[in-house]
């Protein structure tokens, strides 16, 4: 009989630059961290190897096997339901990849991985805005897209084959904007940092009103965030589009999962001042009335730079301990 | 020590106009049946005395209280969680209704009510298309409106306040069709019988197109159909657009659940031979790759005249056995 | 898209002697049996291959693979969470026998199995004097021994590895009659075919009272059974000692569990007329008070033909469908 | 809309003597503590009276009603279900008590109450020793007796009524010692503080073995555990036979569970040196094999002081948020 308790797991983001490991109680501290370059390695088995390293590394500078129970892992397009990353566009490794398999093979503990918005949906609801709630929806706009997680009687939703939840690839305007997915109409082309830059470029060649983003070789949302505090009019009105897009798009939502909260998240956060008054008009417009103001819209508070190794780390708890020797 | 089993509940499905008492065993064999017309009893109270004697009478002619176990109501706009009808539309009694408490203070046993999307989930669950599926959407194509029920890992996703599902009302078209919900736009505007009317006069209206219907008095979906055998053209264009209407809000719908099927039930059923190639057409070209081709389309083949009630006996189960005396 | 729905599918039970195989519909109506003889094959893969066969021939001709959705087993020792037999006492084949692995190879379709108390409590559950509870034990009293499986919140708890359940070794006695798990005093050896006949061996020993059992070179509980109809002592108190400990056995397992049935299902059933008044005395004697007299004690009066492979049915609805080809 | 996150909830435990108060954040950081007098208050409205009034102090001087969410109270002999303390023998107020109706009425805040073994189990599976496991019993060995609660695939078993998991009323020997419970042979008799004593003074009677115990006028488990210390045969023969009658108890209760740990937590854990070697050896003789050697046998490292209040926060994040308003 054993008689140690696992308190720790790791926690990995793997991103599109760069890879954050860290080491994670059970209360959601970060006790360490690690970094690795996700592009330094275009060749999956070299990037589990030097991962695994790391994850060992670190497991053993925190306590060892006796402390350290799982792994989980938060990265673009990756199925819990099959353990692999599918298709992820801005990944360095193409189709299938079956991460899970790779890592636990290496590192001989348990593994899981989610995608952001799930991963970023388990840590709001363990540390976060959504703790204590039962049905609640995260929307993660982060800089590559727009995903969103639902939970359902306290479970994240992840639907038969592990990929529920894909808002940006909604369709909300027939024969609209050309997506990177090969459809045409897809949320993400409307409220993500894509879609907002589609949308001020759209403006600025539809009118010749002035604004400071003429100038500007190369619009980011940030430029045209800066813009906004300069009351420049197409900025203000490229953001107010996102928000109102974004807010049909969560009103249909909400009417079909009659959420607790909409709880935002993702680095586009930090932009809410601009495009929250509009997404708020739209939802409220949009949404069936019976949830018209029964719906708490939030803005995670959580650390960006916390956010989703925190998620990852919730993940970690979700799986089966496993050791090579039971 | 009991040593008796309760092996029969009651399903009612209250409808517009009639409505129907049954009483069900546990592998859905429609034991006895009664009827009650609906709209004798505009004061809710009266009705729900005359329900009670009917589901008395009929208890009782079946073996009594050892052997009916609980009762069951399917009726638009009834909610499970409160245990209310709130706020029909198509129903005699206003505002919110509590109508388990009225039942079961009356009849003595303990009741379940849901509205039609949930009931017909249940009943496919239980005895049709859905059994053995754990992620599975449900709609409910009425000549009322559009309902929707989904299943998120073996139960139906009620929401927080028992509103889910409500896809008849999610917005398809901003400042479209003004629909009975006072907003715009809502789907059930478009893919209902009073949606596929709409869309054939608004045909006739834009063309001069010879067609069969413009010498009728009164559109619906009945003499569209016959006028499609025809080979009307304006009369299978309203369905196509009925079918691509329905198809592209079924493809959002099922790009946010990744369902094993999407279950076509109710009335509208009859006719899908004319709106389903648009459907599954619009569905293909809407939904997000991954789920292309992984999803099943199925047409419930369950019989109109028990669905209902077999829906309803299904929510019988789902409540806890009560007695006055325990 | 598919457009059919499967309703059936292959229920089957692997007897000691032999193994039964049925086709069962959704409803829980045996369509076709089919038989084997389990004890033909003592390689586990010559029986794999002569049960494939069949379930193919049965399934080709019902419907075949558009109609037929899994496969479901009750078999002693199977464990539902690795699809193994598990080091089965009574089987021809030992150790761990990956038998969905087998079937699932062969026959193509999903497979599921469970032990004997698992697949009744799901046939109880699904069709019999389970449905509608939550919470509930059941107890199945074969001849080979004493299983058990209960449900928690409408789900069969299975355990950590899926050992849950095993009432039939619970020590009763320390140092009590060995059993044939290896240890000594497990409630096997009290409340089950060969509890009773030892039992009844050790009263004939511990007297000189007359019973016609002396007269019998074998005891059985089926001989003992007609001389308590002939109100032989010793044969009366033999059932009333297997019915006193299995009562205590099963007032602490309530106590634990807080169940709202208890419902006694096997081979020993035909029985219960002479253990059930112990049972039941013991029963509450042993019970805590807070669960005494609030928990139903039922009897199944499911067909012992059609027990086993119904419960086989509903095991086979629970595993998702499989398919080669997607 | 609401954009305030409620991140904190009050958690109470209701001792026999005292009571105390903690405001709770959501990773377990106790923020602020309170205490009140449990005997002062003979009649439970004005328990309820000034509970409240610290209730609401307390959340008012820790960001009031707009960052507390719940309430969450563990108590001797309450029922979450109900939301009622039900018979408590060593509570001043009799009978069933229902304390959720009269906090939440006054504090205008949800409430939950739990027993303590329910809320030390949700205590360990949130912030201890269970984290991240699905299947586990905890097993509460306080002063007042022995309680335990496991969870079934992640969540509590409450059982029908919510009466489950009462352990300490297991009959383990039958006709044995009188329970305070009016039955005979409870393992509480055996497995706690007043079972050790009874033990001892057995032991003293029994023989004329010297023992620094025979010359003390009470016996505690604190002046046992210090004989022992001293090597006194019948002290540590005490704590040697309390440990085999658990051991016993749990084999039983694991070979039914099949949890992938047992955590032992509660005031009785600090002499777990003295118990828990004979406890270990009795598990694994009596456990079924097919769980022996698979089941972590854990003692709880959570404070004593902290333990009770984090349960009791536990239990407060399970409630839906409640609001007079709403």
């Amino acid at each position: 009989m054993s008689t140690t308790v696992k308190s720790k797991v790791i926690g990995i983001d793997i991103g599109v630059k760069n890879t954050t490991i860290a080491v994670v109680d059970l209360r959601g501290t970060i006790l360490a961290k690690d970094y690795l370059s996700t592009t330094d390695y275009p060749y999956i088995n070299d990037y589990a190897e030097a991962l695994s390293e790391r994850i060992v590394m670190l497991a053993e500078a925190n306590g060892g096997y006796e402390a350290v129970r799982s792994v989980g892992v938060s990265v673009a397009s990756a199925n819990y339901v099959t353990g692999c990353i599918e298709n992820a566009a801005n990944m360095p490794w193409k189709g299938v990849v079956p991460l899970v398999a790779l890592l636990r093979d290496r590192v001989g503990l348990a593994v899981a991985v989610g995608n952001d918005a799930h991963a970023t949906a388990m840590g709001e609801y363990v540390y976060g805005a959504a703790h204590g709630m039962n049905n609640f929806m995260v929307i993660s706009m982060g800089h590559g897209g727009l995903g969103s997680c639902f939970f359902s009687d306290g479970q994240p939703h992840l639907g038969h084959h592990g990929f529920a939840g894909e808002l940006g690839h909604c369709c909300v305007e027939d024969h609209g904007r050309r997506c990177t997915c090969g459809r045409e109409g897809c949320l993400e082309e409307y409220a993500s940092a894509r879609g907002l830059v589609r949308t001020a470029r759209e403006l600025l060649a539809a009118s010749d009103a002035p604004s400071q983003l003429r100038a500007l070789d190369e619009l980011t949302p940030e430029v045209i965030a800066q813009c906004c505090e300069a009351d420049d009019e197409i900025a203000k009105e490229a953001f107010s589009r996102m928000g109102f897009q974004l807010g049909l798009g969560l009103a249909n939502y909400a009417t079909l999962i009659n959420p607790e909260a909409v709880i935002l998240t993702g680095e586009m956060n930090i932009f809410s001042k601009w495009f929250l008054p509009a997404l708020e008009q739209s939802f409220d417009e949009h949404v069936f009335q019976n949830i018209r103001n029964h719906v708490k819209l939030l803005v995670s508070d959580m650390d960006n730079n916390e956010r989703d190794v925190l998620g990852a780390s919730a993940l970690a708890w979700t799986v089966k301990e496993y050791s090579l020797f039971k």
